[in-house]
């Protein structure tokens, strides 16, 4: 399995996704549709929508049915960066490499842009022809709100200076980017027209697993990266004095800890026999990439 | 047609609705839970809810029904509210009267309450069980995302000390007012089991005239308007330099612009005969009102 190639054809399927419905009924200010285009095309691993096509590539899904909930998730995820770079938030200047949105344009229009992103994951999401459009929205709002990803992000931000245990930290992150990864493998299984019961659950117990793992491999490279790689000041958490697993296992048992979660991960994939390769591969990327 | 039965029913309907929404699966952080219940919770008028239950009603559609899309339209509007009052956009202190969400909690949480308000409000769309969900949750976004209320509010941002012409002063209300109100009149019209073309597009005219009407009394009130009857600072469009009906109309011109809108609301719902008495009742009191 050449993780390269599955990432990038990946990638380049999903910015064609997201250009076209960034293209579309752009609305009255071209400044806040600049500002939207900027923060999303501005590069990116595109991990979730990858997640989305090895899912349903996995469950026999096609491609084009795909598209949707692979750039709906996108949107979500590059609104909640444009936040969480806001001054009131994590203050950052840089965002993969480049000013971030509240810098490059202004704090309001950042605002706006954010939550014009989210509208727009939704409703592309919801426009999709598919008697599943409704179940798809539901699913990954609920992965992006109070009770996933923004319930997260507020424990996050309780949680700065504060001593937390492990048990807290895994919940966090399960919250703060595991739930809108498990969306990324469940929305598949919605469009399947006959039942995957056994498949969907496989798929979450590997969203649940790798999530956790891409969270405490991105602890390490705050540590041990490079600014110029990762694309954001590195020891961006130590600074802001966030608690980390690295910070609770120490720099060998995080690493360590994330690899069980990486086999841990691949062993749930068992039901989906040979097509789920590339979500094995999708798995070890999680603890070996560079940023 | 009495006016504040009318508007009292409305309100109670959805407030009742709103607390069961905001009560469901609250997520991992009270505080977060805390700053969305105070914004949603904390009075308002419901205008937009209103608007749902009696365009519902002038067709024939079930109240019950009715709750989820007056409900999420309501969340749209409370999370725009949180987000316009943040200090990088309008900078406000008081909200109907009490402390805005920032002020009562802290910023980056009003900023997650706003966001997670929204996201709030299509989940709880796209649950609902009627195969016009996807397309409620794709009327709602569009009117509220970049073609609509954002780009509105873009529009204004970038009009504050500027001179504009009431041209473009219409077409900016007309997104960030315009098109949830407009919304709150069409979503009851995919709930309709049979085609209701001409009804649902006398309910489209209906809404544009009074969301216009309601912006210009809302112009009108910030002028002559008493701090403690609006429950927000008196004069705040005068003080940002924003651009106002008033001051293009001059104040009689502006209050006659908003008579002759609300005629001309009332004349477009012919076709729906008696039903639209309610309608009618409420077209009048966009512009009687006091705040």
């Amino acid at each position: 399995m050449d993780i390269t190639a599955l990432l990038n054809t990946g990638r380049q399927r999903v910015d064609l996704a997201l250009a076209r419905v960034l293209d579309q009924a752009s609305g009255p200010s071209t400044y806040l549709a600049d500002a939207m285009r900027y923060s999303v095309m501005g590069g990116g691993k595109r991990l979730r929508p990858v997640l989305v096509y090895a899912a349903g590539q996995a469950l026999g899904v096609d491609d084009e049915l795909l598209d949707a909930p692979a750039a709906a998730v996108e949107l979500i995820h590059a609104y909640s960066l444009v936040h969480d770079d806001l001054p009131s938030m994590d203050d950052d200047d840089l965002r993969r490499g480049r000013p971030t949105c509240h810098k490059a344009f202004d704090e309001a229009t950042a605002l706006l842009a954010g939550d014009a992103l989210q509208t727009l994951a939704f409703e592309h999401l919801a426009s999709l022809n598919h008697p599943a459009a409704a179940r798809l929205v539901a699913c990954l709002a609920k992965a992006a709100g109070r009770a996933g990803m923004a319930g997260g992000q507020a424990v996050d931000l309780a949680s700065v200076g504060q001593q937390i245990g492990l048990e807290r930290l895994i919940e966090m992150h399960a919250h703060k980017t595991g739930a809108l990864i498990v969306a990324s493998l469940e929305m598949p299984g919605l469009l399947c027209e006959s039942s995957q019961g056994e498949r969907v659950q496989a798929l979450r117990a590997y969203g649940q697993a790798i999530g956790l793992a891409f969270q405490i491999q991105d602890d390490v490279l705050d540590i041990e990266g490079d600014t110029a790689v990762i694309g954001k000041t590195q020891g961006a958490d130590l600074r802001l004095n966030k608690p980390t697993y690295p910070a609770l296992l120490g720099l060998e048992g995080a690493r360590q800890r994330a690899c069980e979660l990486v086999d841990e991960a691949c062993h749930a994939l068992a039901p989906l026999g040979d097509a789920a390769a590339p979500l094995n591969a999708l798995a070890r990327f999680m603890i070996e990439r560079d940023h």
